[in-house]
């Protein structure tokens, strides 16, 4: 069964291997897949975003594993729940707070059973010692009540809305991607409806888009553009260029679109 | 089967992970290979020698998936074709340059069939909505030629020649590997004919080198020398360092080996 | 069966995946883990340590392939040893001297049957056409003898040792994780030994801890502290920050623990 492996580690130490070492150890059949080990260290908010975007598109079965831990050692918990048939652990640290945003009643568990951890557990590597070992036995096929008891409160991240008005839409930067492309968290639908009544306006900065392009190349070299982007967002981008750099774009920059 | 992900899309986001999970969705017995992602953004042309010098190594059935594709949501192509028992997909930018160009008729495909594509196509990431299932179908044995019509012409990137005259080979430097290694366009037999014929001097930029040696280590730390690289192209080196950066050289400088 | 690379060709080039070809042609089978390719070139001690710090935690039977190799295409052995069910494949140039440490009459191969390697093996790239063919022959089952003779003498690094006196340890920082954590070379029982004696007293460059903490957390951030780390080793680091970065700190630095 896959497992995936979303961390803050980078691809220079040995962390993440020794954590693969650990799940096959456990599940030797088990197929592991890197979403990304390179989130800016202790980033739960770019790791809740590239988690919510990735899980779909995973076949049922799947265990998502995030450790991005900055508070590995103290008291937070590590949570573990199933969601559509895929099965998520992570710490309780509101990296979840995007996955948990679109599911009503979830069912989530504390990990605390030492039964499917390994027998020693170091205060600063649970992903190798807690984490690794529980992915390892669910992809075996154990249930996340296994692990521990359930909880009924967890930690989440405010995250800023958007406003909505007659004919305007206000949202913000919430990531960049290595491109240099900025996804915004305007909804693809809500953007259509707007467009839907006629020409439309997207200020960001003091920058001023006058349309919504269906590709990069559509524009010059250069040229700052709007598209609808891969998690059905509003993308602000520059052909061959990065918007971060070109326009100055910052994460929480504010942008509006109106009809 | 083996499928290799060759693209631009670096490994900060989910971008990899996410083609991952829709092939695997597809072909959960797939085995999955990282040919590289860091490509430069946009760089056809690195892209296309990565492909070419990597695929030979690689068993027979092995797809190959090529996604380094700024043309993404215009009307420019997706190309499969086989090759050996091996099968290629890329888009239709040139980056099969250096592959076509040992390849007398090639049958290539349009990828045109949604059939073997996502129910929803994005205008922006056509590698997770097209690519990456075309290579789950065809890494489980899905012809080519289901894919689309056949096409007669396709995208060529120009590439400079090597001169050759009467005792001499003039070409040029093709890129740079992670050592700051400069891999030139002159062929190992070449010159191996150079040499047979007695000394040789090779220039570049400003530098002279007398000798082609057998290992890095055959000079002292820091000293330049001219090699016969992996891929039978002559390279120049720096023993423990960069000739990139300790001989100034950049993409297209010329190469000339006198005998 | 389960074959680890560990290799300084980074991931902007086709290295690592044309060696992952070459085990995948040998044993379609084989299951491959990265354990990191960003080692910087040729840094031997660095590897030497991941190494040592990653094989215990795969099961029995995995190979660990080591190609942090600037002597390539000289005469520097290659060398093959099993230990515990592991078998570990690496150049003759000191980077298994922190695995070597641990076992008493390593029983060493030198690998020289060019019956497991490939046809044409190049003067640059014995990670494809030595080392791979070879991991994927013993990934089947090969026994190391088959390799080559076995070698009496081994290339070993000189390794700083530690100071200990009554009531102190004297140690260095033998490297850094991707957060900026220092990693010393003082074991976590020999300063559980002096901690059970009482208050303790770390003093690194200009800076003095007095506590070993569970949880970076424990203090506020961009505050120094000590921990043990994943390593069993007592590590310095910055909560939410780099300690490399915010002390100052280089590898050697001398770092004394006193009751």
């Amino acid at each position: 069964m896959f497992v995936t492996l979303l961390t803050d580690f980078g691809l220079e130490d040995e962390y993440v291997g020794v954590m693969k070492g650990v799940i096959l150890g456990i599940n030797p059949s088990a197929t592991l897949v890197d979403l990304s080990h390179q989130v800016p260290p202790g980033d739960v908010r770019k790791a809740g975003w590239l988690l919510a975007w990735s899980w779909p598109y995973f076949p049922k079965g799947t265990v998502h594993l995030v450790v991005v831990d900055p508070g590995v050692g103290s008291s937070r918990r590590i949570l573990c729940l199933g969601h559509r048939g895929h099965t998520f652990l992570a710490p309780d640290n509101g990296v979840l707070t995007p996955l948990l945003a679109a599911i009503r009643r979830p069912a989530i568990y504390s990990v605390e059973n030492r039964r499917y951890a390994l027998g020693k557990i170091s205060d600063t590597f649970h992903g190798r010692d807690i984490f690794a070992p529980a992915a390892g036995y669910l992809s075996k096929g154990l249930s996340a009540s296994r692990l521990g008891p359930r909880v009924k409160a967890f930690k989440v991240i405010p995250m800023r809305g958007i406003k909505q008005g007659s004919g305007f839409l206000e949202g913000r930067v919430i990531g960049f991607d290595r491109f240099g492309n900025a996804v915004t968290n305007l909804p693809a639908d809500k953007i259509q409806r707007l467009l839907a009544r006629g020409k439309i306006k997207i200020r960001i900065g003091r920058h001023l888009l006058k349309n919504i392009h269906r590709s990069y190349e559509a524009v010059a070299p250069g040229t700052a553009l709007a598209v609808i982007g891969s998690h059905d967002l509003l993308e602000i981008a520059v052909y061959r260029g990065s918007a971060k750099r070109r326009l100055h774009l910052t994460e929480g920059e504010s942008v509006r679109v109106a009809g």
